[in-house]
């Protein structure tokens, strides 16, 4: 005998399928929405069904948006000489939060891995090339992959690529993060906060 | 300016209520959507739509079910002498999946818990207590409410309101799990495996 209805065990297993959630889960998220008023369902349920005809990519910087070119690539009040280089669209909310920046941004969409096949033509390099070589007014990169395997791999391939380019190429700085232990520190960063300790005095 | 288009970030936010789900995570569900086909989406949006539609409440056990009554009270194989009690429809899959039982089940919709003001009232006890005095080849009720605070006061509750009525009343056993260790057992499981301790030979 199945477990559930199959209406339930359909919608389960869509849920099976996202990123971090389990079988158990899913099943709780089917139950939850059991519990929901119809018209809240309804309303979820049009968000997803339009959810790719609202949002595009931005032809210029590869962000999602829901206008082309996306309202930073578009507003005249950011810095125009500077690009911040990202894996993934998420990663510019963060930025964008810090309030610290207010230059530009390219959207790699994702980083390079030999292992998973993802070759430097699989991800955004060569529209990153054709913006630096097009835009004369570009002063310097910002590349803010990653510290892992993967966005140092990237972050390496990207400095080679660009060096003929005589721009400033930047990464973000390593070292503890704020709040942290130095006492359950991994080596690596340590090692990184006392490369690039910094003179207070 | 907003950290994602609003099509983006109204997705989320109903995620985000989603239980056990939080803001971050929400954001990569729909991120995760993002990249789908677009049939998936249109499934997954009509799965949701159409959820409370085709899924109905069994009008005697409570479970939820695409039929009234559900496959399991109606299936003339089952034994119709015992009724296990459950919190909620996800622990009938729990105790299906042992094979072990054949009986019919209650689901309560909840554990009592006063500080939430779930009291008798808002569970279906009063449709327990009918099916009990309706039911005159009854012969045991299992109370399978969890073993936790409001678990054991349900089940204190439904002894006390099931006593009059001279069924077999019984709850799951106590004791260590499967696979666990003794070192990190709790008191009270180690002293209830201690007073239930069962003679081997």
């Amino acid at each position: 005998m199945p477990k559930f209805p199959p209406a339930i065990q359909e919608l389960a297993d869509k849920f099976n399928r996202f990123p971090g959630i389990g079988a158990k889960t899913a099943e709780r998220f089917v139950f939850y929405l059991l519990g929901q008023p119809r018209q809240d369902l309804e309303k979820i349920s049009s968000l997803i069904a339009t959810l790719k005809d609202k949002v595009t990519l931005c032809s210029v910087c590869f962000n999602f948006s829901d206008q082309d070119p996306c309202p930073i690539c578009s507003d005249a009040a950011r810095n125009r000489s500077v690009i911040c280089v990202i894996a993934k669209p998420q990663d510019l909310a963060v930025i964008e939060n810090t309030g610290e920046y207010s230059g530009l941004y390219h959207v790699l969409g994702g980083n390079l891995n030999a292992i998973k096949g993802i070759v430097p033509e699989k991800i955004r390099i060569k529209e990153l090339i054709r913006r630096v070589a097009e835009d004369g007014g570009l002063k310097e990169i910002i590349i803010a992959t990653n510290h892992d395997l993967e966005g140092e791999t990237t972050a390496l391939y990207l400095l080679k690529t660009l060096k003929p380019s005589r721009l400033k190429i930047t990464r973000l700085a390593r070292g503890l993060p704020m709040g942290s232990d130095l006492e359950y520190a991994d080596e690596i960063t340590v090692s990184s906060a006392l490369k690039e300790r910094k003179e207070i005095r």
